[in-house]
This record gives C-alpha cells, structure tokens and sequence, in this order.
C-alpha cells in the first residue's frame, strides 16, 4: 500500500489549519455567557438583559466575518500552492498563533467597546494575523512553492487584497487613539479599497467574485 | 507534484464546514455545569441535582439534533454541488455563522425553559440557521453549482424539505408568544411536513429514506 | 470536475464523526480547573492542590481511554463499511450525542468520586454509547452497507467485541450500588472478556490485534 | 462503490490527530480570562490588567509553539508510515493524551509563573509528551509500518531530534528544581542541539530544514 505521501502531507497542513480555524471561529460564541437573572424576573428584565449583550453580538458578528475572511485568504493562499517544505509549515504554525488569539481580544473588546486599550488590542491582534498571512503568502512565492503555471498579475493581485484588512486595522488603531467609538469605519472602507485594487489589474482575477457576488452584481 | 486543486478546495470548504458543526454540537454539553453540592449531601441531595438539570439535557437532547438535522441538510447540499466560487463560500459562512450562535441560545432556553424571551431568541436563531441554509442551495442552484446531471424534481424537493424545519421554528416563535411552554409542540409537526412534501414528489427521492429509515419502515 | 460524490459524502460522515470524538476527548481536560492559591502559598500547599486533583486526573485518564476505544470501535466499524444512506447518518448523530455527552459525566464523577450518583450516571452514560455503537453496526449489517467481501465471522467477532465495553459499564453500575469505590474494578474485566471472545473465533482476526500489541506479546 | 479500506484508516488516524492537536493548541487561549475592570477604570487601569496577564501571554506563546512542534513531529513520523495497526492506533490515542493535557499544565504554570510545584508540572507533561512521541515512532520502525524505501539514516536523524524536546523539559524540571524562573533557559539548547544533531548525518535531511529557514540561512 502506498500514498502520494508529499502531497497527502500538505493535505494535512490544510486540514490542520482549517480546525484551527474553525475553533478559534466557534470559541468566540463561548465568551458570550448566559445573563444571569432572578426567578421572578419579568419579561422585560429579560428583554433588556438580551439588549445589554449586543455589544457581545456585535463583537460576535464581526469576529466571525474577519477570522471568516483570514480563511478565505488561507484558501486563496493554498489554492496557489503546490509544494511545502517545513519553513512553510512553522509560518502557517505562526499565523495560525495570531488567529487562535482573537477569541480573547474579541471577548475583551466586547466586553469593554468603548474603551481604548481593549479596541487597540483587538485591532491590534486583527492586523498582526494580516501581516503574518502576507508573510506566509510571500514566503510560498519566493520559495517557488506555488503553482508555476499560476497568473502572476493574479498572484499580485492576491497579495495587494490581503495587505487591505490589516492596513484596515492599522487605520482602526490610529483613529481608535483620538476616538475609540469611531474605529470601526476603518473597515467600511475595505470594501472600497478591494474595488480600486481589483481595477489596476485588467483580466479580473476569479478571486475577485466575492465582492460582486456578495453585493448582488455580476 | 499536482493536486486536484479546484476539487480540493471544495472539500476545504465541506470539511472547515463539518469542522465548525461538530464544535457547536459538542459545545452543547460544555454548557451545563456539574452541580454544586456539600460535603454532606445524601445520595437524594444527588439525585434531586440531577433532576434540576432536566431542562438543560432536553435543551442539549433538541438542541444536538437541530445541528444535526442542519449538518444533514449541508450534507444533502453540497451532495449536488461540483463547483464551487467564493459567492458560496461566503453564503457559507454566513450559515455556519447561525449555527455557531446555537450553543448560546441553547444555554439561555436551557437556563429558563418557561421564559418567553428564551425561547424567541432560541427559536430565532434556529429560525436564521434554516433561511440562511436555504439561502445557501438557491445561490448554488442559481449559479450552476449543483451537478448538471441532478434530477430537478429532486433539487426542489430538497428546497421543499429544508423549509420545514425554519417554518417550524417560526411557528415555534408564534407559539411561544402566547404560551411559551407549548412551543415545543410545532416540532412534533416536522415528520408529518416531511411526509406531505414527500407524498408531493411521484419518484420518492434518496433525500427521504432517512425518516422512513428510523420509524422502521422500508 | 467531477467528484466521486456518493465516496466523499461517506467521508464526510467520518470526518464529522472524527471532529466531534476528537473535541469530547479533547474537552475532557477543560473541565479540571486551575486551582486557586493564595499570594503567600508554599511549595507544599502547592503539592497539596495538585494531589486534590487525583481524581480529576483519574478522570480524565479513563474517560480518555473510554472515548478512544469508542473512536476505534467507530473506526473498525467504518473499515468495514462502503456504502451509506440517511437511516446510518442519524444512528451515527445519536451515537455522537452519546460520545459528546461524556465530559459532563466525567466531570461529575471526578468531582464527586466516591458518590453514588455521578457514578451510576457515568456508567449509564458510558453503557448508552456501546449500545448506540453496536446499534449503529447492527443496522450497517441488516442494510447491508458493510463490504460484500468481509469475512462474516469476523464482522461477528467485532459485535461481540463490541458488546464488552457496556457490559462492563452495566457491571460498573450494579457493583456501584452496592459499592461505590469498587464500581472501577468492572473494567478490568475487559482485557479478560476480550481474550475470551477471540479464543471463540479459529482465525484470529486483525481486530484482535491491539490488545495484545499492548501487553507486549505477538 | 468501493474505497481504498487501508489507506483510508490510516488517514482517519491522521485527521484524527489533528483535530485533537487544533483543539488542543486553540483551548490555549480559553485559559486567559478577560480582565475583569470597575466602569469608572481609567485607561492606565486597563492597560496594568493587560500588562498583569502577560505571564498568561507568554504560557500562551510558549505552549503553541510546543504543540505546534509536537504536531510537526507528528507530520514527520506520519510522513515516513505507510502501514498501521491497532497497536499503533493506540500509542497514538495515549501520546494524543499527553497532548490534550497540555492547557490545563500551560494555565495552571501561566497562573503561578514563578512557582516550583507548576513549573514542574509544567516540564513533566511537555517531557512525557515527547516520550509518548519517541514511543510511538520506534513502534512504528520496529513494526515495519515505515516506508521500506525510507532511508534508515534519516529516521535515526528525526528520532534523534525528537528527543531533544523531552530532553529540554527533563533539563527545565531539573533547573527548576533550583530556581524556578532559569527554568525556561533550558529551551534556548533546543537550536543549539537540532545543529548539532543535523551536523552529525551527513546528508542533511528534509526534516532539517526548518530552523535554518527560520533562521533565514538557505
């Protein structure tokens, strides 16, 4: 009995990392814990209990998308990639550091959203995974790790739509250091920013269809 | 070294997918707490504990199988999906998104199973979890996704069966506004829908056997 | 592209199952705390904390255990499986919610091992999913999903394998009654009913393997 | 429809493994606790809570890096198997047992930092982990599970390596002993050891690569 071995090793590489993933991603609904209340609580108690933790599911909701989108990116990165060797390996271990690590930053910042240590912190951890992904990414490329038949306008194109959520984070530190509330906007301006990267690249990359897709056009 | 990288990738999808499902399934249990009892407690002490903790194994009981029944119908979806773009991963996530919430609502319907806030709040995220399924097969459908060679009566009935279980959860709602603990009861209606759509569909498809299979029939 | 679709949904089911066995396994260990000391502790009130744990570990050694020869039972059970339908999806979800159930009676009777209470219940815990298991195996045989070419005594064999980790778990429980702390000692009947079963069947078959791996003979 | 049986189990084993080590490696960061802060905190009050956990943060790093190593060590010996058996089956549960032990060690050390009893705790665990793995592969290599075309030298290299983790952790519970804070200077000898090793086979291994790719040499 034999196995294409080389390659069922990078399958494993993925798998492992997809768990990773999809804790880090489920841990974040156990920071949000049951309301305590008292037997004769009435509705309304109820009702403003469930009010009290949207901070919580807010923190939820966008966790959910930026660690969703971390993935989307590992997908892109591995849907390049066609050889690993060990350097590889402890760089995805790294990266993999980064985004096991927002369950907590998440839990802390939704517990605490309008002050700035814990927003600084979840922005902060946000684009540290961002960068470590970049490098991940650029390290496949320079060693020749990725697909040689691959586009290389499509690989840059790539690298130019990963670096957009971590400068997003680095833009929510900055202005969370003036105004905490207003960080958020940072990230309404991905969105804009994946459009104008998408139009310096003429043959529209298929890694380009989510935006489109997600906003109902094409 | 080559890999089927496009096929591949669809199975990352599948498999971050099962991944995020068995952890929300298992979480389930990680929220009910081992009672508390003194040094001193009789085996009655014990006993009426465990009883106290009734509601919370029915929540986990119902709860284990929504996930399950929705990680079936994941299951029967991406059985008649080939191709896959990053419109559906991100529909994708949205789901698993919905599902990931369940433990929490679980653990707060557990908590106070008589309590009309609860039991909305329950019933609507279940609710969520079924449209945003749905919502994942039709963009699938509609974008050719599915296997050209699947059976279009086939396809609809499974649309049609996926329907029953967010339509219970909105009856559940209904229900539970007027009176919370009979809520329960618009569940006991999934098997008799399931019959009734089946009985709609002349050639009974592959998607039906499982209910006929655990009543014993067949 | 085209997938061996009817295969890869047959993965799927194990690797759900693998991820859902892995997470109760793994989530053995949340339950055992860090205990708390104060500023001025020594060395021995250090000591003393951990020794106070020795049934939490205990614990968390034999429900490891447990939940790894049922994962191997699933394992054996799946070797000899090739075909699937939904009635085998849904005894196997059932069976899980036996295995995810386990950290939360482990963690009752490591709390309170020398009770009569939590041990009946990790017993009974425990008995419910070997029979869910043998269960699910049954109905794979009846429906003929197992693989046409396996040798019918052996699939026999591992029936009767498979009935000994509940027998011992029903043994656990009325010994329980009457004893509490002698409840453990059903379990080491398993090698001994092990070894009993194997004689029974001339060709021994590779399913009989591991236990004497284990004790160093072969 | 048939599957390739053997072959399939060997990956379940793997997939398996790898779950456990995800959610091993991503229960880490459950044991750090959100700071708990008044809601008149300034945000040089916040900024002390964060900078009191980072013996947590630290324990954190540390363990993820150590997991993330084991995990390696586990890619590689599965990397050279090509066969199994029941008796490997479960040298992998009781090494995946050690594994899974490892946040509740990580938190209990994080929590006291500077204390004897912990940071043995702490050692011995990470050690017998290493053990269990050393275990584990010469099981493999005496049972001829490996490759046959594998090159003896290069399984002596990787069990050699292997060994230098629990050697560090021995080394760590011995300097420990004396002063619990030099304890963590003894992982600083495991480049030093992996070079010296690496030097000592001729023809440099593909599992080698790392820590000069790390290192940026190459």
């Amino acid at each position: 009995m034999t196995l294409d071995h080389k390659s069922f090793q990078l399958e494993r590489i993925v798998f492992f990392s997809d768990a990773v993933f999809a804790i880090a991603i489920t841990l974040l609904i156990i920071e949000i814990k049951v309301p305590h209340l008292e037997h004769m609580a009435s509705d309304r108690d109820f009702a403003i209990s469930v009010v009290r933790l949207i901070p919580n599911f807010v923190g939820y909701f966008f966790s959910f998308l930026v660690i969703g989108a971390y993935w989307i990116g590992h997908h892109k990165i591995y849907g390049t990639i066609v050889d690993w060797n060990y350097g590889l390996v402890w760089r995805n271990v790294f990266f993999l550091m980064a985004i096991a690590f927002m369950p907590f930053t998440t839990a802390f910042f939704s517990e605490y959203p309008t002050q700035l240590v814990p927003i600084v912190l979840y922005a902060a951890s946000f684009t540290f995974a961002g960068a470590l992904e970049i490098l991940l990414f650029r390290y496949a490329v320079r060693k020749r790790l990725t697909d040689p038949l691959a586009d290389p306008s499509e690989l840059s194109h790539l690298m130019w739509r990963m670096s957009v959520l971590p400068a997003a984070g680095i833009a929510a530190v900055l202005i969370g250091l003036f105004k905490p509330v207003f960080a958020g906007f940072a990230f309404m301006l991905i969105p804009i920013a994946h459009r104008v990267i998408a139009s310096r690249f003429k043959k529209e990359p298929t890694a380009a269809i989510e935006t489109s897709e997600l906003t109902g056009q094409n």
